[in-house]
């Protein structure tokens, strides 16, 4: 970078257009550590949105993991390097017997992947189901399930279900949501049937991020989990978002709704930022694909990432994160909730743990103007030093997800800065 | 792993069926540095075979630079981190002057995958070309071009030309291969058309690996580029396999050629091992794509990978690696085929640079003979601590690719181990 040209001209000359900034004033990044990114001009922006760095950025006891790796040993998996293995084992002591096999993968779009290549090889049928505001991956047959990016990608061989958000109690989903869940996948089973191309499985994000974050009743998942499992499809719980602690009482999004799918991606928060991300499964699907077709990922399980993600689970356990969780979370959402009351919004905080969605979609007279006063929100923390995002398939919810060592005293701050912004949007 | 539990029954038992192992006696890494792998032994391997450490195992200043990020700051392209851009800038430099946009992903296959979702929005198209033994990535899209892979995978969207190796010359293509190539590109691009899906572009790895290493003779690559660039298709260079000065004269495997494709992918060498991809490519195309549809990858371009791809290039600069490539290259393929000969063996060594491919095809009576051959060549070497494998439709060549920093002494070990396996297998 040359003295004339600023950050934003240089990546704008080097990088596409497909590259979007967040914020109004983007953020123009020197260094981070814990839950503080701070920027060029020497101002600490507290981060409250990232799920990647889970056990704090620039954590001194993955980077240290990572170096020590790095100075050893990095191949691939057509050798045996034991401690591949070794964390395989550990990660799936984790999860119920029943999934006790695991892929490697770079992204967890690579493990989304792999997944509906999996359901529809051992289904022999093509059909999936996703949710109708989901987001599942980069990737073309991801991009398939992905209608929050566009619904250009979604094509015959996926079936779309509205999350049962009509009657909400409480901010949450009623107590019969998920039989009406389970009856509009049913539903949906039907249409892939008719169109000829069968029910292959389901994919959904086990808090429902991008459709809102959905989390309450728990159990609600249950009942959705049964009707893919009588039609006989494959259930695919995607975990990027809720799994390693993310709802704070599990350590597994599905978990917490007392279900067992068939195959679990894992993503962003695996290892810390450096590119890792799995395919959790039962023996008897992966296995059976594995014996017709092989399957190699260059960088899926190198030492490396295996060593920050081992370092992950360390640090979790270390730091008791997900005790963590539930106390700081719980004063997050009342934080939330009671600071968009006290300046005369109609708002729900739903969520769990440290994943929050502020529902401002009744705050205003139309979706339109709620999503303006979402983005004015969000602009305004940014400008206050808070980081945090919207969702929903109207883009009317506050999404507030920090890293998991997030503390009270971090509560504090943002809500400091979000009744600042208030005062000056709302008066 | 506890005393009582070996490392490959560790893996069996925690990896499903699809990961496979090199080798009749697999290799069980203890440690890496420049082109030895040390196993658990205690035994010295010399890798002529790993393409991703191109700058060496455990490189010591990737593992600086890399180590250095860790400690400052890890984050994604939603914000600004200059030397993302600067990075993709340097890159650049690298590339005819049209190719000027980059985007980053964390593996090979999703950089495929994404020229595919590319070459098939911007033309209108469905239908690809591909190589008949042709190998590009781990997605569904990226299979659906892999039928070295399985044929199950390629669908009718897929056309697949077979590389014109009828009338070897001294083991290389004819001179007028080229026109040859070319005719059946245009062949199956009529084919596509006839099937309704249309010609959005061809996919092609510049040294056509794995359907046997062919580069020669230079520029036979230009008459496949035009008959894609006259009927308006996409020309998707791979550089998985010959990129980042694998055939020496030349930093990729295209301008070697003397063409310009539409679109590059980088993969493997590119950060030595840590998960970093990218796609390279015309501003036209990537920002008429990136103005419709965004595009996030949450792992691709974080900083500390792309610390590493800045180490990578250092290396490359420091170490002059192509001259050390023409200079050692020359040296292996010669070597190769002497001793290959010597045991009167019907051998001609294709490739350039510090690829090479052993054709033992003709070596036995049938190609299964001469595949066996094959085998008991890649399992002797390894007996004797050298590592290199097969490749090919037959799987009768052996694929010989070591880190480029590989030297001449490295070469009279392969060699005196490969007289010795020889001796052993031809008497």
């Amino acid at each position: 970078m040359t003295g004339e040209t600023s950050p934003l001209d240089a990546r704008r000359a080097a990088l596409p257009s497909s590259y979007r900034l967040f914020y109004e004033h983007p953020v123009v990044v020197d260094h981070t550590e814990g839950v503080w990114i701070h920027d060029v001009t020497g101002t600490p922006l507290l981060d409250v949105y990232n799920n990647v760095p889970v056990v704090g950025h620039s954590n001194a006891h993955v980077t240290e993991r990572v170096s020590a790796q790095l100075r050893t040993a990095n191949t691939h998996t057509r050798y045996v390097y034991p401690a591949v293995a070794e964390y395989a084992s550990r990660l799936e002591s984790l999860f119920p017997a029943a999934l006790n096999k695991t892929i490697f993968t770079c992204s967890g779009s690579e493990a989304v992947d792999l997944a509906l290549q999996v359901a529809r090889f051992m289904t022999g049928k093509e059909g999936m189901i996703a949710t109708s505001h989901a987001y599942h991956g980069t990737t073309a047959a991801t991009h398939a399930v992905s209608p929050s990016l566009s619904r250009h990608f979604v094509d015959d061989r996926v079936a779309l279900v509205d999350v049962p958000e009509e009657a909400l109690v409480s901010g949450n989903l009623s107590p019969d949501a998920g039989e009406e869940f389970a009856r509009r996948v049913r539903e949906a089973i039907f249409t892939l049937e008719a169109r000829g191309v069968g029910f292959a499985g389901l994919i959904m994000d086990q808090v429902l991020t991008s459709d809102g974050v959905f989390t309450d009743p728990v159990g609600f998942m249950a009942p959705v989990r049964e009707a893919v499992r009588s039609a006989g499809g494959v259930f695919i719980a995607d975990e990027v978002q809720s799994g390693f602690g993310r709802t704070g009482t599990h350590m597994w999004g599905f978990d917490r709704h007392g279900i067992v799918p068939d195959l679990v991606i894992l993503g962003k928060p695996m290892g810390n930022g450096l590119p890792i991300a799995a395919l959790v499964g039962t023996e008897e699907l992966l296995n059976s694909y594995g014996e017709t077709f092989r399957y190699f990922n260059t960088f899926g399980g190198n030492p490396v990432c295996i060593a920050a993600a081992d370092a992950v689970l360390d640090e979790i356990e270390r730091l008791d994160v997900l005790a963590n969780v539930v106390a700081t979370g719980a004063l997050l959402r009342e934080g939330l909730s009671a600071t968009l009351t006290a300046h005369g919004l109609a708002a729900t905080v739903r969520g769990t743990g440290l994943i929050a969605g502020g529902d401002l979609t009744a705050a205003r007279e139309t979706p339109a103007e709620s999503k303006a006063l979402v983005v004015d929100i969000v602009n305004g923390l940014r400008e206050r030093g808070v980081l945090i995002s919207s969702t929903g398939p109207r883009g009317t919810v506050l999404k507030v997800r920090p890293p998991l060592v997030f503390q009270p005293e971090h509560v504090e701050r943002v809500m400091s800065a979000l009744d600042d912004t208030l005062t000056e949007l709302t008066t």
